[in-house]
């Protein structure tokens, strides 16, 4: 019981360690926040918060995994596109998250990389959403059945990663109009 | 006449290390190519080597340049869809480069690091010769005018660089015949 009960207040501190980590890495930055502010948002030091999660790398991953955890909960009532655009729409707002997003995938191009799981993972998750949502559309008429629904997830995929980078030389570049161009593209 | 020998036998020895360092950069991979082992390539000592760029990371920023300029260079008598596609093509031949453009983009967020104003003269440049291509091609009725030639501009952009994130995790992704499909949807 003992065991349990300090199980659950470990859950409980890691989620308040990655909540905290969400704020200050989304207004700071990836490379701007370190370790240590993190720790001190949650009165820990930080090799005491690096003990919730192994090493920095899996502290950053994590905080990747708990943001699409809140983008998946908040846009729980819509439709794939819509939550497709909603995530997209959100990012100029969060743009530590989109640095760390894009650093982490350039590293995950490294085998041995924590950052491949979560990125083979994550892909996995949100093609196997999107399939079903081209399927329905392309049944519906709304997406033109001559389109191969593989290329269009993976084509979407890219030009969201791809806006992401430009984004960050060019603050000015709406992302989410941009994608919503895309869709309007696939239209019969 | 002493001196402008010695400079001219400083850009030699320069295109000297590139060449060599393009070579083990595409083979090896951007993490695994040591400053050592290309200094070893060219018979300098490492610090000999970054005599000549001045830091590891204008080093391989200069990487980049020097491949944009082969790649310019072979693609000369292509049409700009053409050489694009080319360069796209070929990329699977040299990971290693691909590697290296993908972690320099992400770094490049950082508005102190040297690859940022590469990233940003290379877009303006490549956005350039795109925007003369489509006016050509809207104009000849290949390319779809109701379509914002600035919107093709970024998207194109985008996707091939995204895609190039995608085929680093999963290396079956054809990246020349995915972009070959966006040009296609382009057409009237």
């Amino acid at each position: 019981m003992a065991k349990r009960g300090a199980y659950a207040k470990g859950v409980v501190k890691r989620e308040e360690i990655l909540e905290a980590a969400l704020e200050i890495v989304g207004r700071r930055g990836y490379r701007n926040a370190s370790v240590r502010e993190i720790a001190d948002a949650v009165g820990l030091s930080p090799a005491g918060l690096l003990h919730y999660f192994g090493t920095k790398e899996q502290l950053f991953v994590e905080i990747l995994r708990a943001r699409d955890r809140r983008d998946t909960a908040s846009d729980d009532e819509l439709e794939f596109f819509d939550a497709f655009l909603a995530v997209v729409r959100h990012n100029p707002e969060v743009p530590g998250l989109v640095q760390l997003y894009t650093q982490l995938q350039a590293e995950a191009a490294d085998p041995g990389h924590p950052a491949r799981a979560y990125f083979l993972d994550r892909t996995e998750e949100v093609h196997a959403a999107a399939r079903t949502a081209i399927a329905a559309g392309q049944r519906e008429g709304r997406i033109r059945a001559d389109l191969d629904p593989e290329w269009i997830i993976r084509a979407g995929h890219a030009l969201a990663d791809g806006l992401q980078n430009a984004w960050m030389l060019d603050p000015t570049i709406d992302m989410a109009a941009d994608v919503e161009q895309f869709f309007a593209l696939l239209k019969p």
